[in-house]
């Protein structure tokens, strides 16, 4: 067993951020059961803290740090729903935050982050940028690193999104849950709270065909990092790393691929029958159930819905949504 | 006192469709209300059956009729959601259902209304021809033709929307519920509701300038009919009926103006903050709050989002959402 989180961690971590998260609505649509031929209970983590689940593991990794860590602040390099996730739960305990963010971010992502009292401190937008830039500010700030994924503390944070999920449908007992998956933090936490509360219950992680490392690296069985991802499903770019890669081998059941048109399609159908709003990446699971209905003909299943953000920009003759991230 | 629905008759409204539309959720949204200076609680009929609160009219008109009534079907003209709302009520009372839909109306709605199973009757885009299509339709099926707002079951169904809100957040007391008001439906459903079960609670009408036939003909004294309507909120063209003009003049404490940019700002905070879809004629009661900031200030106030029906054209860099009707 390569996993040391345990049911206490997942437990206890929930109990440290639950003031200070949504206890997010599952929701039904009939319309969507009838077209995948299952029954479909959707955790919506769009209507989250920050707009994704993300603020569970950054809630519960900040909140995790000792007096003498919280007096020098926390960092992170983020062009998305993490950076703003820090900044929250850096707020929330009183800790100063150094938000790395590319150049070419999105405005309202950076006025977001600034929103929560971070500092946002620019980089040209490159990988290495990032990380040297992060290097520079734990040098000078000896502010503690949260890596989006990759640490114990993440996971167990978004653990709790199944927990809920599971506990709110209980004594009903689902034959699967469907994640998206990037970096497999929230994979990775659903697979151990299935395990620990729900195990008789399939876990699947749902990937774009143009960002298939997970697919690939679960395939083979040893970690293949993404080279060049190409999807529309901008939350999902990044690779797997060596603790969700090791939790995700053991736990979770397949991993499934869509492409760009079935996740848009699968987008669509959520944007017009349950009238809320998600982003691509948070489409892949419907659209994998879609694609492999035989899998969950039937089935009581449930998908976590894992995020909100788009841009909105607004015109009188209509609105448009998009996706860069 | 002009009006003749009773409180029974709105308590009767309810038992009759209770079972067949769905009990909405009520949201807030901090962000919001640090916005608008107030405390709001959102009552979602955009999750609503057909996507808006016409269901409950609908299905109260149409579980109304007779035995005899039901043996000849029902007829409307609609390019909207009132035809869905419709069409839906038919199919659940087993009657055959005639609508009348101008011959340019989006795919996405005829579809909807032929989902149901309703025959759908083209006509010009213009009131005669819709008006004398329908005439055809009575007089040749022997229809029951059912007016979109301007009709006492219609307003009774309306009604159970604004009961259903001061009910789940009893005891709390609302000092003001605020409504789009196109037709009137809507507003003088709520109206009634607010006096029979709320009594101390202010009731408001929100209406585009472009469209402000409801504040004229409530200052005035008298139905002014609208005239070449020009505005976003495509649901808000219509103007009042005899019915609903009497009630809001009886029941109604004002009618507040929104114009279309406040509307579409309006809009795009809650798609941005809530993460929920709606359609323009929706925002315009946070538009006018906004716009009224003095009204309301330190308040607890209801909106009703009335519905969430607008067209979505996918595509793999973003999303357009447009709102002609």
């Amino acid at each position: 067993m390569n996993n040391s989180i345990t049911r206490g961690d997942i437990q206890l971590a929930h109990e440290r951020i639950r003031k200070y998260i949504h206890r997010t609505p599952i929701l039904t649509c009939e319309q969507i059961d009838d077209i995948a031929g299952c029954e479909i209970y959707f955790k919506c983590e769009n209507f989250q803290k920050v707009g994704a689940f993300k603020a569970r593991g950054g809630l519960n990794a900040v909140l995790c740090l000792s007096q003498e860590e919280l007096s020098q602040g926390v960092t992170t390099h983020s062009s998305g729903n993490h950076a703003q996730a820090i900044a929250l739960a850096a707020k929330i305990a009183g800790t100063p935050a150094y938000i790395v963010m590319p150049e070419n971010a999105p405005r309202v992502k950076i006025d977001a982050v600034k929103g929560y009292g971070a500092e946002v401190i620019f980089c040209a937008p490159t990988l290495e940028a990032r990380e040297t830039t992060v290097e520079d500010v734990i040098r000078e700030k000896n502010a503690t690193f949260i890596h989006p994924y990759n640490d114990e503390r993440i996971i167990s944070g978004q653990a709790t999104s199944a927990k809920e999920l599971i506990e709110d449908l209980s004594p009903r007992k689902l034959a699967a849950i469907l994640t998206p998956v990037g970096g497999g933090g929230l994979l990775s936490g659903t697979a151990l709270s299935s395990f620990f509360y729900s195990n008789e219950t399939l876990v699947y992680g749902c990937e774009p065909e143009g960002a298939d490392d997970a697919f690939q690296s679960f395939n083979a069985g040893r970690l293949i990092p993404q080279k060049n991802p190409q999807t529309v499903a901008d939350g999902l770019r990044t690779s797997l790393g060596e603790k969700t890669f090791s939790i995700i081998s053991e736990y979770v059941s397949d991993i499934l691929l869509a492409n760009d048109k079935e996740i848009i399609d699968a987008m669509t159908l959520i944007w017009q029958r349950m009238k809320i709003i998600i982003e691509p990446s948070c489409a892949v699971p419907l659209a994998a159930v879609l694609r492999n209905r035989e899998l969950f003909s039937g089935k009581q299943i449930g998908i976590i819905l894992s995020g909100g953000n788009v841009d909105v920009q607004p015109g009188l003759d209509g609105t448009r949504l998009t996706f860069s991230n």
